[in-house]
């Protein structure tokens, strides 16, 4: 955490700012290990301050090592108080994350000269390079993704609602040791399945349904992320087709990925390949996406992106075909970039047939 | 939903604005009904516009009446096109709900003369007042917690670890029918019960331990929240005496719940009992929060609180007691306020021993 602290101590100075004011709890989660402050400022030098409310303040004593920390009372103003702290340390030029409009406002006002300039890139590059500690744990939480696939396989069956496949995922990562679930679980069968991203609802597995099954654990804050999509019973020839080209495009746009190589590239092999069948115009989403703390993070696989992948990223790869009234197919796995290319991390089955 | 447009387009008129931009998800599906636009435009008259990526068009079109709609291609900066929109219908005065900082002032330089006014205050005095068909879908996700809580103190045994307890009570909850859960579920035990957003992990409950279960189901979108606090075996006297002054200030606050009155008032009668048995510095929240379609929203019950409550709202009422190294006890039911008082939505019962 220190470490971290430190990094983000290095840009401030090349962009020669006095603080940075941190108001995104997950960023504040990143440097801190605790969820449960409001905001975090670091000063080019010093101590930082951790603003927790009082509700949290026992926990973060208990858990929170590397930062001082001031309690805020029910009803008291954080953004007052922070300004103050501001001012007292003469703060200039301050770099700051995410704050709503109206704070922005409000903040500008009491803070009378000193610039507040948006600058949420700089902790991002931090964050989208995962340190050791940080593998470990998305390794796990992929791990227990991959046991709620499994469970998944075992228990769907013709009847099931969606929403009861989606209780025996959920029970089954439980057990085996996740936090809670990464983002909603997605289960959606028959002409919902073209919906991406639909949740789960009352409706009946039938024989013959294409079922996306999108499901992602958490492990100690970190995310993982997995689709695959099944039939039960009886396929047709159009589903089998389909599947073998989702399944071609997550190959050929995963053999891609390594260190250096531009996003849009990784995304473009998936995407062309679908094109060439037909099929472009019902692959409706970008091919993949960062995953850390959040479930949707930078680097983003898509057109047109201008990051290149670098050694640490996690990144999702999940190409898909929806098609309106018939419905969808995506295979997706989080992996891991290294520096002799990549790992893959979640474990599932590749057959669409259960 | 086509009456709360309405709704807001009188706020619009009193304001004198042009129009009104909606950038919180969770607003666009109050006015909508849809979870997966990113942008709805509210005109003072003529269509509202809602921009849905299109990861989630083909959705938005099976499911959304009462706008227009527009798609953002993968990659397209939706901001550049409301932007575009806003001139086009030579708005002056726009308000909107919320926006980042860095969104405000891209939005502010594209769209010169035109002022940008944050005005959340006006979608709140609407989503604050639950009607009909929202207090029936908070009713039914209170009956959902409400089972998720009986299975808790059915499961609940010494040796079994908090992790294992919230997948029983999730897996209930799930299976009658709840669409998920409306935050992360806590269960804290022993010495981790004084940290009242605690989570939930590995430690093994024991003889003697406080349990605090904090849970909420979620049905089309809408929330509850319910806590108990219970003790496997043997409890000491002082645990019983500290969960009947929890219990005391609960019934006192919501003997006081009915229209017109202060929410500081509600708050000020449970935090005066409890400071008057001297447990106040450990009362370390406010008394309660809204619940609607999120989990905490206004009105809220807290000290110094300026708002008046209202037929319609919904609230939770929970008074909470948290000594270090002791434990904590925290009692919570979520109610209507209705015309002769409040009704109370979620059940389970109120004894501290299973």
């Amino acid at each position: 955490m220190k470490d971290r602290v430190e990094k983000l101590r290095r840009f401030l100075d090349q962009e020669k700012m006095d603080g940075y004011l941190i108001g995104n709890e997950i960023n504040i989660q990143y440097f801190t290990g605790f969820l449960g402050g409001t905001r975090l400022l670091v000063p080019k030098e010093g101590a930082c301050t951790l603003y927790v409310p009082t509700v949290n303040y026992e926990a973060a004593k208990e858990y929170v090592r590397n930062v001082e920390m001031e309690s805020i009372r029910i009803g008291e103003d954080v953004n007052n108080k922070v300004a103050s702290q501001m001012k007292r340390l003469g703060f200039g030029l301050i770099g700051f994350d995410s704050m709503d409009a109206s704070t922005y406002l409000k903040l500008r006002e009491v803070m009378e000269d000193a610039e507040l300039k948006p600058a949420s890139k700089l902790i991002w590059s931090l964050r989208r390079v995962k340190d050791e500690e940080e593998q470990r744990c998305i390794r796990k939480a992929s791990e227990l993704t991959s046991s709620g696939m499994k469970r998944a396989f075992e228990a769907v069956k013709v009847g099931l609602r969606e929403r009861e496949l989606a209780s025996e995922i959920e029970y089954a990562m439980r057990r085996n040791g996740s936090d809670g679930t990464a983002f909603d679980t997605i289960v959606v069968s028959g002409v919902r399945s073209a919906f991406p991203h639909g949740g789960c609802g009352d409706r009946q597995i039938a024989n013959g349904d294409l079922v996306v099954i999108d499901i992602g654990a958490k492990y100690q804050g970190y995310c993982s992320d997995l689709t695959r999509t099944i039939v039960v019973g009886d396929t047709s020839s159009k589903q089998e087709a389909l599947y073998q080209i989702v399944l071609s495009a997550q190959n050929k746009a995963m053999r891609q990925i390594k260190p250096a190589v531009k996003a849009s590239i990784v995304d473009a092999k998936a995407r062309d390949l679908i094109q060439k069948h037909g099929y472009g115009e019902y692959f409706v989403h970008g091919l993949g996406h960062g995953v850390g703390l959040e479930v949707h993070e930078p680097p983003t696989l898509k057109p047109k992106s201008d990051e290149n992948l670098e050694v640490g990223n996690v990144l999702t790869v999940e190409p898909g075909v929806y098609i309106p009234d018939f419905g969808g197919i995506r295979i997706e796995d989080t992996v891991l970039v290294r520096k002799d290319g990549y790992e893959k991390l979640t474990r599932a089955p590749y057959s669409l047939q259960v």
